[in-house]
């Protein structure tokens, strides 16, 4: 059951044969910090590492690569857990002693989308201005993010994420079952590569902006996001408050067109 | 900031011109069960009774409208939290205390796929066996759950579930951010109706069938899921476990075609 690729071969009946068909692996995963379990995610197997530092990124708990130790499979018993569970050991154990859960969304006992932001803003270094960069050349990321997405051409229903340079240049793609995972696997190679803070970079995604990844995004110091689909309301007003420049592939430009030319 | 309407109009800046979007409203919900906070999802306002109740479907903890004694908003001092925060009053209390967090994909130490499928196959009780629906029939489900998304047509970017009965009638469409909000309004409008177990129903998806969703499916006792793309294993592998029939809009059967004709 547990497998390591991406893709998985399974059975299936069309017009009343059988025959088989590949589609995306889905794999729950494990992500602790230290001796805290901190969160399960559902995603596709492969850059677990990246996966598991991206997701801390996008929690305030990690910023640059120093704050991280070491990332190690946690092997036990169970041959089938062996890797789907991932540890990160820090540089300096978590503020607030091994009980805390560090995010901002599920600290607060009763909440607004304003609140929200405003935890967000506290965790978040305030983005430094950039040099303009044409929005066609932003418009065109999405079809470069297409072009390396092979697992979607394989199995279809699979999100990615693409991290570029302001010149274009594709740095890293990651297809994920979860469209944040695959956000989260894009920013953790790149905290990995000692990349962080990515203000010269542009995060572009397959599907919708949501207050999420608009989260991600500025924790991880992007600041220009372009999403194929339309964005949320917290989307939008995240981005307008984090000083994230936020476009859609039809062109709108929802946050900080100054960003833009 | 918060807004009880599904669609929020924004500023834009398209082809360098300033003028209006309307975007889909994006706000967290904390849902508590009794005086235990059990999850905040990032959701579109709206049936937001639903959405609580549909929720504690999925998680196995409520199986029929006489569990719930009460759904209520949380009103507090702070105006924009109110409509932010639901409580769900349950006639019994929950099983192990009011600490208990009953879900099976957070309470594992160290997992696999097969696990979590266990787990759910634990709360979830034997799906009959049903009467073959035309594969026909079902296929063309998603084109009359289109025809329902207003929310799709005016905003873009918005997920959406839908019921319906074995005869292809709609029981409710709810259009979310959140694909897995979307699922949890429709399956909790049919339980506050008083229409669960589901055998009779299918549930159709926007998007892709992944392992939460067949989860939701089968604890609501729903038989067929038809999905608009294409499933994940563990939604496969599930599916089959679970005695859920999972049909992709394409026309693939992955699992238990017994239920079609």
């Amino acid at each position: 059951m547990t497998t390591r690729r991406p893709a998985t071969r399974v059975e299936v009946v069309r017009d009343g044969v059988r025959t088989f068909d590949e589609v995306i692996t889905e794999e729950p995963l494990q992500i602790r910090v230290d001796d805290v379990d901190l969160a399960v995610t559902m995603r596709t197997p492969g850059h677990d590492f990246e996966l598991a530092v991206g997701f801390l990124v996008g929690e305030g708990v990690v910023r640059d690569k120093v704050d991280v130790a070491e990332v190690r499979y946690c092997v036990g018993s169970d041959q089938q857990q062996d890797y789907n569970v991932v540890t990160v050991a820090l540089r300096e154990p978590l503020a607030g002693g091994s009980k805390a859960r560090p995010t901002a969304m599920t600290a607060a006992c009763g909440l607004c989308g304003k609140r929200s932001i405003d935890e967000v803003h506290v965790a978040c270094p305030t983005l430094p201005a950039t040099e303009p960069v044409a929005l066609t050349s932003l418009l065109a990321l999405p079809g470069a993010l297409r072009a390396h997405q092979s697992l979607f051409d394989r199995t279809g229903g699979v999100h990615a994420a693409g991290l570029f340079t302001r010149a274009g240049d594709v740095v890293a793609v990651r297809e994920d079952v979860g469209r944040h995972n695959a956000a989260d696997k894009v920013i953790g190679r790149a905290l990995l590569d000692g990349r962080l803070p990515l203000h010269d970079h542009v995060l572009v995604l397959s599907g919708r902006a949501s207050f999420e990844m608009v989260q991600k995004a500025a924790l991880a110091g992007v600041t220009t996001v372009v999403a194929v689909s339309a964005p949320s309301s917290l989307a939008v007003a995240a981005a307008d408050r984090l000083g994230v420049c936020l476009v859609a592939f039809g062109g709108n430009v929802y946050a900080h067109g100054e960003r833009t030319r």
